[in-house]
């Protein structure tokens, strides 16, 4: 049994003293101390392979924000990276994989058998949730199927992902291939991380928002529903940014609950999705505005989002840059907002 | 009297005989033949400010894509260098300010007196309308402000413009100065342009959806009304990129024209904006497909848009590496449907 089991009971839609609240990429940047481990090791992933410092920068934002949950520190690379598909990560421009995906011969050379590689996160896993002793809830996480894809097929981030959406486009048949072999390999990496102990799940969908709706509902969202099917043990939190034409759809998943980004109105997402708890979703950049502004618009944030499933969180990763004392504002605002 | 005003009375929701299309940046790197006078040239600024070149770079799409309209060659940032932040164009990578609006005091230095060094693009209009000879329609152009705005304050594009944002959340009073100011320039721009011809004019919102819907709502939705208020001698279309939760907003403005990137479902935009004409929406990763495949989504976008009141374009601007004989293939596709 968890001390505080708020977040828990916010995704199953039961009634909870107050909003929890988390961040996405609460571990990260904005914590000095975050830094400080950071330089100790010559890349992000040895950071990452190491369950030692990952356990390390996963508790920073527990023991200093104080946050409802925590989050495994990892990235939603290592999996392609586990199916056979190294990816670097460059300082301060992002991942790049020297190798990208092309045809249906480099589909067939991925593993879905990434358990074993991935042995690091779960182990990660298990010294987190030994160091947390059952305070608060411990978030695993994937990338959405189609967000893997773009990735491996465009080798990098992108404005647009022309390429990956010209895959789409031009081998169907491959793609949706591709995206099997990802989805299967995504759910045994998650089903490890349930075995390891995380206690709920979220499927990030970061390049959602570069599909239209008849592409998503082709290309991406079959796959989040086998997900949603398939993991029955704990909750999922599926969240799609700039897929503002998916609420409903999501609404029909058997996922709990559905993450915002900051463009989504709380008013028209709750009228869309009867029944699922919902997450999000302030503006990252209103953590730089003084402390009268953070609050004006938090409590306005809640009120709209109402007192019953509902999980506080800013509708994307917090930006780097933010003063980590103004997420702690922010926290703090959430902790003694009533009804 | 246009010999084709196809795509005027489509704005004015007037019956046409066939549906209107035009492909936003038609002009440019999908043709061979830009990219020999682009080379001609130094770099981008020089092309942009010769009115022979720029007619003919204008004229280019009219012959070989035979659209229903031209649009005049040149780039939004034109607008804030006239008013005195210069700006550089770094070859694929796009716009740089090496100075970029910090303080009150940048702001005041501003000049909205742009008329006389926008002259070129005045010029430029003339020569374009002598060489239409009034076969189709010249459409003039702008940024919109807010968009304007975030790359003054952030110096070049983002991913997030969290500088842009953060100007917006700590120094309110000065944005809205700065906004007015450019809301000015354009105004006075825009008049120029209709001054040397323009027939009708597209407000270009690039970056709309970086901003929630209560921060549009606040920041740039006011000053879009302004121009539309305040230009009443053409129709203007205001393309707001992202911003999927302003539609009904734009629909109780004096706007003739909607136009909606890839993400908008068609039936949905038509019923928040009863009375507006809608423009776009086709993905632009479409045109790298098959033709069977390209005429199957162009026909499904038409028949959802309805015969009336409805400009057909794609939902962002054409990439530069289209091949343009499938953008010649969508155009011929939209010309031969019939309802």
């Amino acid at each position: 049994m968890l001390k505080n089991d708020l977040l828990l009971r916010a995704a199953h839609y039961q009634e909870t003293e107050r909003i929890p609240v988390w961040l996405m990429r609460q571990a990260g940047r904005i914590l000095p101390e975050y830094r400080v481990v950071r330089s100790s090791v010559k890349d992000f992933k040895e950071l990452v392979r190491n369950p030692d410092l990952v356990c390390e920068v996963t508790m920073q934002p527990v023991e200093i924000l104080e946050v409802d949950a925590a989050i495994i520190f990892s990235d939603i690379l290592v999996l392609p990276e586990a199916m056979g598909l190294n990816y670097e990560m460059i300082e301060s421009q992002g991942p790049l994989f020297p190798t990208t995906i092309q045809t249906i011969a480099d589909i067939a050379k991925l593993s879905t058998d990434v358990e074993q590689k991935l042995g690091y996160v779960s182990k990660s896993i298990q010294y987190v949730k030994a160091e947390l002793a059952d305070r608060i809830p411990l978030i695993g996480f994937a990338g959405a199927p189609w967000t893997i894809l773009a990735y491996m097929i465009e080798g990098h981030g992108s404005k647009t992902f022309s390429k990956a959406k010209k895959f789409l486009y031009t081998q169907p048949q491959a793609a949706h291939k591709l995206l099997d072999k990802i989805t299967t390999a995504t759910i045994r990496y998650l089903e490890a991380q349930i075995h390891a102990g995380v206690d709920i799940i979220q499927i990030f969908d970061s390049w959602a928002g570069m599909l239209s709706e008849s592409q998503y509902k082709s290309f991406a969202l079959p796959y989040m529903k086998r997900i949603t099917d398939e993991i029955q043990e704990v909750p999922i939190i599926l969240f799609a940014k700039g897929a503002h034409y998916i609420l409903e759809s999501f609404a029909q998943t058997r996922a709990s609950v559905i993450g915002l980004d900051w463009t989504m109105n709380p008013t028209h997402a709750r009228s869309l999705t009867p029944g699922k708890a919902l997450q999000g979703n302030l503006d990252p950049c209103l953590l730089y505005a003084d402390r009268e502004i953070i609050k004006h618009e938090t409590e306005a944030m809640l009120s709209a989002f109402g007192p019953k499933g509902y999980i506080a969180n800013l509708g994307h990763g917090v930006y780097p840059d933010t003063p980590y004392q103004n997420v702690q504002y922010f926290i703090e605002v959430i902790k003694n907002f009533r009804f």
